[in-house]
């Protein structure tokens, strides 16, 4: 399982959406929840908790609650509707035409990965985040570094968040940040499309043009 | 500056606060920069933006910022209060007197890289941390990767953002998410302390052990 280098799998890992039923092992899926624990939290705090679901009665239920908030944020979401109607084979319309596939196939994956961060009870905001996103980018990091496809999703959370918690037990202080379906991918890994660091990076002040 | 295995990168990253003055060559940081925006974000939109400074004046002028966030939280938080009185050498102590040197020596660092999210106007939320803290992550492990040392820091966005944000220019309605200060580390990178994933990971539901 080992092998592959670093830099070749943080290049490489991308959203792969169309995912083969295939179950996966129990000790791969212990060898990315290894890797997600190496994360940074605030204050080393690890106030995080991964609920690995599969079993098929609740992929179930929790692919109907992510349909469900995957619509509504069509609705909600002009450039995502404006998407739909993308010129085929533009990228914003491949992203769009992967992501309707998966609100319609993510309980076909064989794993659903929910990762949790707790709130202490206060209101979450941006930073909160910090504790629980590396987390995450190290389970995609992980799963690519081992065959396994990947996408982070966080639509639940803004449209389905309490019906998500009371499907799986999960306390009120405590936040679903992310859904993540993992499964051995029917695509191949590639570079993501990506605008170039040239144009995303600036040196000293905002604006000033970083000449690396 | 190849060669390492994916799993010894994301295996032994943790934070580094004793950073060494040597500069860092701009094709290193380039490349740190590289895998940030291989990171996946909302529908793709890849709203961030990557401040690299390197003028030692702004690093000084950071640095206070960061040094006055940091007591303030100290102040605030009575976790960190109680952890500066943690016996000689307990975790808790060993990561306060740590965090207490980089307070007092963040300009120090030949790096602090600035990592920035747009909001498009509305409010962020904990999902707004899903489009650049994994990027960040992506930062920090390359950086380990390239023999860099490096830690997430958010303190500043609590109680001096907008002092950061006036002092490089950046726009209102971007968040300065992260602050990260990187350099060539004095100590030795290694697995850091954790719980173990027996204690954090649920198979199905909250509370039933994941036997992986």
């Amino acid at each position: 399982m080992d092998g592959m280098d670093f830099f070749d799998v943080v290049g490489t890992q991308r959203a792969m959406r169309r995912l083969k039923p295939d179950p996966i092992p129990p000790a791969v899926i212990r060898r990315i929840l290894d890797a997600a624990i190496c994360a940074p939290s605030g204050g080393n705090r690890q106030g995080w908790a991964f609920i690995v679901v599969q079993d098929a009665s609740l992929r179930g239920k929790i692919g109907a609650l992510y349909r469900e908030s995957f619509m509504l944020l069509l609705e909600h979401a002009p450039a995502y509707k404006a998407a739909t109607t993308a010129p085929a084979g533009s990228p914003d319309r491949k992203m769009i035409d992967s992501a309707l596939y998966l609100a319609d196939h993510m309980a076909a994956a064989p794993v659903l990965l929910l990762a949790c961060i707790g709130t202490d009870g206060a209101r979450p905001g941006l930073t909160s985040g910090a504790s629980i996103y590396p987390a995450v980018q190290n389970i995609l990091l992980a799963a690519r570094a081992l065959g396994i496809g990947s996408t982070l999703t966080t639509v639940h959370h803004r449209f389905r968040h309490d019906e998500v918690r009371s499907l799986l037990g999960v306390p009120n202080d405590v936040e679903v940040a992310a859904l993540i379906p993992l499964g051995y991918p029917s695509g191949s890994f590639g570079r993501p499309p990506r605008r170039p660091v040239s144009e995303v990076a600036f040196s000293d002040r905002w604006g000033a043009r970083f000449e690396g």
